[in-house]
């Protein structure tokens, strides 16, 4: 049987959310990855020492364990370093002081236009970029880097080209400042990777596999629908093209974002693919179908630890090429592909 | 108080499915209208004189009555030919010997894609005209107008307008064949309208008043989930330039497909918006909103005569500028804009 090992692979975007949600499927995310930038959009956003360290401790906490590999109710403690939580504020703008203060604590900033995405009403406003230049040039001297959840406030299906003119700005105006597009899902801003030296992005494994075809293409499919919202054929083509090829500037992030099963089957569906538990297995099948499974490495860590200089604790997971029945459900989480059978499995993580 | 007449509104495409929700949701047409162009899709499709002639007897049944202006749940007894079903046959190729025979209890016949929408798949698997030649030509020569379903099986936003291609060879091959071009969502649609003097339009209340925003920019809302899928803000604005200024090919046709609740509030969300109750009430609303309540009465009816020679049955629907609150539900229907309230309502039906 074919197998393929993974060196401490990391989730460059996870929403672990808080309380029993975080309890319920943290778990999911240790268990397979060393380890993960945490965003900060819970009610209220992290935008204080004392809540994330609060809030880094529940994580950690809800990750001193993982789930056993024979499917048994039962955890097995592990070291807590296993899985780190890599910790990020809500952009607002902050002082240097505080900023020079909170850095050693911090991973990164994100960024969310006001009202755009989940828990995301406390974001930026307006894009003017006096205003938030003490902020950013703070960052960019202590090397904080920006990660942006790039969508304008237009058409659903032109928010994130619309965007780039502002990842323009901003990566003009900072040029030493690393800016991460986050969860990129268009032909537009793959694009920009190469004509900024300072653009990065990371990119989920379900835009590398929807378009808008699966999410409202024949019946509507809830647990499909994310923001920003799949696109068209040529944009996933696109994405596809700069992860299987492992480029440089691209970093897998999952974007896996829970919402109770009743949330999603309603009117009114929350948007959020949940992903965290299948991932990997998402992702070797996606590599070894077009015979990039070599490339698999360098997207979801080396890439990660070039960009950043991370030095994540070691994990190693060997996935074979077994099918995998995804579960109905994770808690009361639906997940990606709910009982559909992926052609990769996770063998063993040690 | 402001009031608006109407006279003879006519509904050119609805759904009135079958059985239970014939009997629940067919009185909600017939109240308001005086005919409606009825949808052959059912399980199985409508394709022979037998099985037109018994749904007919059954919609006339249904409609025989009709819901009372006050909220009671009593129906008032009313004259069956109040309501005229105008009958359509599922596109097959059909023999000249059978058209001529049916000719003249159909309205027209109404061509689907296979398993392009709800119930289509006994459809048209390719659009070779030759394939065709004998049933167009037999439908041209007996002036049976073709309804088409016009969307191919392409990305979901690009659907109608790859179908422009099919639309132009059906009206260049047969000049002398009435093609309406059903309930059209883009520009691409409108555009051909003053090109070929053969094609026509339906256009629904839904695509005159959103646009995939409304159906996944924010959260996702199943019940305005439809096919064709809304599309961008430049295609409605389109719509709303030739039906609002009563462009006369264009007509009012509903596309009002209900689903039960449960099948529109679930993973796999069915395709259709149920407006047939609230239509009338939000084409006013629209109109009035451009002050061109002047011209509703082609877009709801006058058009439709012109076109077809149509002598509906008479009827006269006021309305009057108070506001209308939809219900949550009608049966187990969930209609357009539920809860929500309109600016206009239904004064009286004479």
């Amino acid at each position: 049987m074919r197998t393929h090992t993974l060196i401490m692979p990391l989730d460059m975007h996870l929403h672990l959310r808080d309380g029993a949600m975080l309890e319920a499927i943290a778990p999911l995310s240790s268990y397979s990855f060393s380890g993960a930038v945490i965003m900060p959009n819970l009610v209220p956003p992290i935008t204080n020492k004392q809540s994330l360290e609060a809030y880094k401790s529940r994580i950690r906490s809800a990750t001193n364990r993982r789930i056993n590999d024979d499917d048994s109710d039962e955890f097995e403690l592990m070291d807590m370093d296993y899985f780190e939580p890599l910790m990020t504020l809500f952009y607002q703008n902050y002082s240097r002081e505080f900023l020079e203060d909170i850095c050693d604590d911090i991973f990164a900033i994100k960024l969310y236009p006001a009202g755009i995405t989940t828990n995301s009403d406390g974001g930026v406003e307006s894009f003017e970029i006096e205003q938030m230049r003490e902020t950013l040039e703070a960052m960019s001297e202590l090397s904080i880097p920006l990660l942006v959840h790039g969508e304008s406030d237009g058409f659903v299906m032109d928010r994130e080209a619309e965007f780039m003119s502002i990842y323009e700005m901003l990566a003009l105006s900072f040029p030493d400042l690393k800016i991460v597009m986050e969860h990129i899902t268009t032909k537009a801003a793959v694009q920009m990777l190469d004509r900024y030296k300072n653009l990065y992005a990371t990119i989920t494994v379900h835009h590398l596999l929807i378009t808008l075809d699966d999410v409202a293409g024949a019946a509507l499919q809830p647990h499909l629908f994310c923001k920003p919202i799949a696109k068209r054929p040529e944009d996933r083509e696109a994405l596809r093209e700069v992860a299987l090829n492992a480029h440089p500037k691209v970093m897998f992030g999952s974007d896996s974002a829970p919402h109770p099963q009743h949330a999603k089957e309603s009117c009114g569906c929350a948007a959020g693919v949940f992903t965290a538990p299948i991932a990997l297995q998402l992702l070797c099948e996606i590599f070894d179908s077009e015979d990039k499974l070599d490339n698999l490495q360098a997207f979801v860590s080396d890439n990660a630890q070039s960009i950043h200089g991370l030095c994540p604790e070691f994990k190693e997971v060997t996935l074979k090429q077994e099918p995998f029945k995804v579960p109905e459900s994770y808690s009361l989480v639906v997940p990606m592909y709910a009982n559909r059978s992926i052609a990769w499995s996770i063998e063993d993580v040690l």
